[in-house]
């Protein structure tokens, strides 16, 4: 995921800590031309810098990845970015690789920064399907389960290995031919920020510099110790979770009534982990949008029960409770998605025009563009070793265009077979305005980081659901529309980050397109099998209070209802609520941009706000733990905290997430845990030692 | 408590880290001269060493250790030395005290080493009466309570604050008239090291260095830290604690399995504690006991029911498995005491005919003793100094000797009021005798830092309750006499360290005295009334299994009523395997003496292997975590850890222990606990979710 603005996760670029942090390095390599430093390493051809090795590691780490992110897929949504730690962990592990070569005299070729980026794309184009794929919104709201929590309950498409990796596999190329051709204007003419990409390129650079080296080891040992203990602790919870509500996840540390309304701190090394990520602003949003719903609305909602809404349903219905939660939430972020479509839209034409009225008057050749902080005096040399070897290895216009042109037919041929609701021509339509969107998003995503990939899918279930209509199966053709937009707009904006992190490590266009495509064929066959593991493994995904209640499949789900049914079934005053929650989140949005830099960052964000409306705050008091351990360390020691803390972060995040991989198995061999550590009330405890005492 | 060595905790003075470390201290100044560095301040008079605030402190900090170590007595019985705690409180109350006096302007006096030994000892003096009183043992075997677990269910005599208080007062002072009259030939003849004395007499000289301050300082921001924590961590687990077998204490961490043989981490930050202060031999010891008793003995036993012991009898049935576990710890203890008491009593013998017959040689002359290591020319001036200013206030010795005879007739004539079984001619020989014990006790322990105090109430038990015999009511007389003899020797090696603490900071031997007698009125009235509060708020005081169990108070009473019973009552082959492990205790403890230094860390104390026989090895478990950090601590940072060890340790311990005070009062007050953490089996837990699943 070289975005770190995934829509879902609420992300706000501009203050992203990661980017300002690795900034920092960046000036401070800057001021001494990273390129003179690299100036006696020789860059190996393409072909080199595809080697075998960067494959293997990448695999693995792909693995690694794809689990961390399919979990945060199936219990929040919220997905943080781990270019850190794949960066950290791709170098950890070729370097060890070529150290013990080296030892035994085997060593053929030194181990480049290009190598480096090659992994870093490779891996994040393929845990990147992870997201995409849709396996936590679009695709599993296809699903039975998902079916039976909202109001349409026939219109299902059960997941099963073999369509989805098919799918995966006739819709996610289309993103990386549809924008190969821009790339000299995006990267080069336009000089685009992509602060992701630019911030992982200045990584790797420092990682190959002597005392980059000696950091990256000292994160490397330190994350190594946080992957242990999250692992450990992960697996120790285990033991104690035999039955619903059993377990440290369920521990009601905040008090009963606290748990009742969720909130409660889940003992999640994952989250504690991405609250150090994430920027203050985001866990603070998610805590604001906990408290106002769980803490506020919901109780005050429930007290009208039998008046807005019948007292007999089940507390799953979507006429009740359920309702509100999942609605107002839908509101917020397509409030929040609009009003970024429209900003980044307008701000791309606006660049845009800017762009091309400037290249009338300059010259090809790189002067500082609207973008730029470097002194020109060492501009001209970095900015021209890097342009002459991004133009030496060029890929023809007539290679993209064809590859789009062909797997677009072959896709068009194949997707109705998989929905049949989803008709060939919907599919044509699509296609034809795609590249456009593709480069919208890519240059969107340039310029401020916010990869909009979910909106544009939004958009899709909307326009396409509405076309196909409700007897026709629109639900299922609005999902399978959103996943098929989503994927196309998604990998072209990737990969465009992974041009800029390749024209800044000098990595050829060439092979950051071939790992690209290896990346995403890697990700079209472990994500599917990933997600596979925890379908099998885990019977309550989807299932609300659950280990893995995927909030975002029931949202998507109940997304394309209310684009085919319109908003006959909603509960009473629920449009109203939606519609003030709606024009809250674009307010809220306005004034943020209206703000100085001073006040925005106190103000929250809608997205992240809207995240605990559907699933509860247990996970917004793990993230703000993260956000004040990571506090408490900048006050004690800043600068181990900005060194030491992604990586403290990644270690917590990586070592819970690949506990997920042993669990599931344990889950599929039928062994489950021995203990239930369960919470009562004192008035239930007594009734229970009751029940139990006379049978021993 | 002065002492390391309660006979109780099972120490061993030669492996203790505590006196070890300080030594190490000692030496380090003692090559500078201590008193030359000093020589500027001039040494107030003993009236003037006998502040107000010092007292005021005092008081505070008795409490605070009064509920430690009733905690403590009533929890295993394991009590490790608090004295650097005392020493570092008290350091620091009355330095803040002085540095706010001073800032104010209305400082008359500066804060002087004497008054910190002035507060040492008062305290000492104070919550030495928490161990002495017996409230973990002798005392409250006598109750009801206790009376119902043994097989003599008609002997008791309910614990009430009035007759507690009555009978502390007439007791508790003999001990320090007794030996009194003694202290010049103890200390500046005989020149005996008291290591716990010594130790903390070091500790209080390097705190009034500027050096020493400084990091008395760090010292107390760091058990400052670890109070906090402990506390709110306390704080934390009382919530999760509605009903029997809830909260962590009960969490099974290594599995039901082991949990149902008391092997388990029960988060105690005290134990913790404890374990980081008691040397590692100890620690170990108290594993081993446990693994031998409860993971393969008890098991074995058990597979027995129906052949060795009647399967129908209760859990808590003295003449089932309870009696192995209760006779077999008994016999350890006892072999153990036993081996102690002749080895000490032939040290003392040996030690005396050996100063007698260098004292007719000798002159006066503070020459090497057989205990000293200082460098000649040191300790001339060192020596000269100290011991012009310990003999310039004399005691007289008809004062104390007057005072006994006083005391021991107001006693002699009290005691059968309080006790009817206890006649007033066994008291009158146990007056006669107690001097010449409260000697060999006070010089027992200035030679080997280990208290025997316990052992001589074993002893009085034994004696008396046979005298009096079982229809007479032999067991509680023979616990109150137990209660009489170890409060006479105890106090007395405790005023004797005192002494020679006091002897090590100039402190004069009246400020000693007086400071102890105040501290032991002190303790006369705060440990009844803390062990009061326990009693009332904590229903299950002395119930196995329960928060507080108080193992020695089952141990001591079924001492009685085999001193007065004899074997008769023992359940099959008990005997058999009583014999086999007091033969046991003697032969280990044996090889331990004969085995060189390098062999004897490895051979485990029989006392200390004892103590999980009877409660479970619960404890252990933490006792050995906190040897285990501390063994990682050494090993990352050794200086630090010994500089900063017994401060967290001292910190985890107080913090817990404090937590007692509103824990018991929440208790009294009838606040309960809201929420139950419990620990079910899979299959339990099935059918209590089924139990629970129709009525909500």
């Amino acid at each position: 995921m070289p975005q770190n603005g995934r829509e879902e996760n609420g992300y706000d670029p501009e203050d992203d800590r990661n980017v300002n942090h690795d900034n920092g390095k960046h000036k401070e390599l800057g001021e001494l031309s990273v390129e003179r430093l690299f100036e006696n390493q020789e860059v190996p051809s393409w072909r080199k810098q595809l080697t075998v090795r960067a494959f293997v590691v990448s695999f693995v780490l792909s693995i690694l990845f794809s689990f961390i992110v399919m979990k945060l897929n199936l219990t929040t949504g919220i997905i943080p970015s781990l270019n850190v730690s794949a960066g950290l962990l791709g170098f950890f592990f070729v370097k060890t690789w070529t150290k013990l070569l080296r030892k035994s005299g085997l060593l053929k070729q030194p181990f480049t920064r290009q190598e480096n980026t090659v992994i870093q794309t490779c891996v994040v184009a393929s845990s990147g399907i992870a997201f995409s794929g849709g396996f936590g919104s679009y695709l599993f709201g296809m699903s039975e389960r998902i079916a039976k929590l909202s109001t349409n309950t026939h219109d299902f498409k059960n997941p099963s290995l073999e369509w989805i990796i098919g799918f995966l596999f006739v819709v996610s190329f289309l993103g990386l031919f549809s924008v190969v051709p821009l790339r000299k204007i995006m990267v080069i003419d336009f000089r685009l920020t992509y602060p992701s990409g630019t911030a992982t390129a200045y990584l790797i650079n420092s990682f190959h510099t002597p005392q980059g080296a000696k950091l990256a080891k000292k994160q490397v040992r330190e994350l190594g110790k946080f992957f242990s203990f999250s692992f450990l602790w992960g697996f120790f919870q285990w033991f104690y979770t035999a039955g619903d509500d059993c377990g440290f996840a369920s521990f009601p540390s905040l008090g009963l009534k606290a748990y009742k309304y969720k909130f409660y701190f889940d003992f999640s090394a994952t989250y504690v982990g991405v609250g150090m990520i994430c920027p203050y602003i985001v866990n603070v949003s998610v805590l604001v949008g906990g408290i106002l719903s769980w803490g506020l609305m919901w109780p005050l909602i429930e007290k009208r029960k039998g008046d807005w809404y019948s007292a007999d349903l089940p507390e799953t219905s979507l006429h009740g409770l359920q309702g509100y939660r999942v609605f107002i939430a839908i509101a917020m972020i397509l409030g929040d998605g609009l009003y970024n479509f429209v900003k980044v839209l307008s701000l791309t034409i606006i660049g845009l025009s800017h762009q091309f009225r400037k290249k009338d008057v300059s010259s090809d050749l790189p002067t500082a563009g609207h973008s730029s902080d470097h002194v020109s005096s060492q501009v001209s040399y970095d900015d021209k070793r890097r342009t002459q070897l991004f133009l030496k290895d060029q890929i023809p216009a007539w290679f993209s265009i064809g590859g789009y042109v062909a797997i677009a037919a072959i896709s068009t041929a194949t997707l109705p077979h998989i929905f049949h609701q989803l008709k060939w021509y919907y599919i044509l339509v699509m296609y034809i305005f795609a590249p456009i969107l593709a480069f919208c998003n890519a240059y969107g995503t340039g310029l401020t980081d916010w990869s909009l990939a979910s909106t544009y899918g939004k958009l899709a279930i909307f326009i396409i659901g509405a076309w196909a209509g409700a007897s026709h199966g629109g639900v299922l053709a609005g999902l399978a529309a959103c996943g098929v937009m989503m994927n196309i707009v998604s990998t072209a904006s990737d990969l465009m980050q992974d041009f800029k992190t390749g024209y800044l490590t000098l990595a050829s266009p060439r092979s950051m397109f071939v790992s690209q495509l290896i990346g995403t064929a890697m990700g079209c066959i472990i994500s599917p099998c990933v997600f596979w593991l925890f379908y099998k493994a885990f019977d309550d995904i989807g299932q609300l209070g659950s280990q893995y209640p995927a909030p975002n499949a029931v949202v998507f789900r109940n997304m394309a209802l209310l684009g085919v049914d319109g908003f006959s079934s909603l509960p009473r005053n629920c449009l109203l609520l939606c519609y003030v929650f709606f024009g809250a989140a674009i307010l809220i949005n306005f004034i943020r941009d209206l703000a100085g830099k001073k006040w925005r960052q106190f103000i929250p964000l809608p997205m992240a706000m809207a995240i605990p409306f559907y699933i509860g705050s247990y996970f917004t008091i793990d993230m703000c733990v993260g956000s004040l351990i990571l506090f408490v360390w900048e006050k004690i020691n800043k600068a181990k905290a900005d060194a030491f803390g992604p990586a403290v972060a990644s270690g917590l995040i990586c070592g819970d997430g690949i506990w997920t991989l042993p669990a599931s198995i344990l889950a599929l061999a039928g062994v489950k845990p021995p203990i239930c550590m369960k919470f009562l009330s004192r008035g239930t405890n007594i009734r229970v030692d009751n029940f139990l005492t006379p049978q021993g």
